[in-house]
């Protein structure tokens, strides 16, 4: 399984926009095969370049990388995201440390 | 509670050193009040900027911050640290978002 971690720089005021693109192409990428959860977290603090952060699990690499197909990418091309960048890192699952012990 | 995501820039083939310092660190806060859990996660991806993400959990921002006074700034600031930068951001536990609905 892994962790996918997704950061987004919103600018403050911007969230109703960021929020609605957002839940689109979710929502394009939940019934996809290995797509495992996901929640999307809004930052505790109002000067932070990367105001959103998506937490997301998927079955395998694979999986997530054929979920982003031709589909996805129609989605994400719209203009309107370019206003949005985002930071997209994948990671194993299985922790490499985890507490409390 | 407050989701911590902080990810860290992680040169291929200094994981040992990285997580010796990270570990030091990481014993240094999980006693203190208000901290819940953490899961250290590496990369998949060799060529990332950011090899690996803490993904912790404490009961409060104010927590959070009291937990980083000067013994943990005493640790972070030995100079190997230099060398793995960190981007630290503070998020809401609660999701604006999650899934499966």
């Amino acid at each position: 399984m892994i962790t996918f971690v997704n950061q987004f720089a919103v600018p403050e005021g911007r969230d109703e926009e960021f929020l609605d693109l957002w839940t689109q192409v979710n929502a394009y990428l939940a019934p996809k095969a290995g797509y495992v959860d996901h929640a999307l977290h809004r930052s505790l603090d109002p000067g932070a370049s990367h105001r959103y952060v998506n937490l997301a699990h998927w079955d395998s690499v694979d999986d997530w990388r054929a979920a982003h197909d031709e589909g996805f990418r129609g989605l994400v091309q719209q203009p309107q995201w370019r206003d949005f960048p985002s930071q997209p890192a994948v990671y194993d699952a299985t922790p490499v440390h985890a507490g409390p012990a």
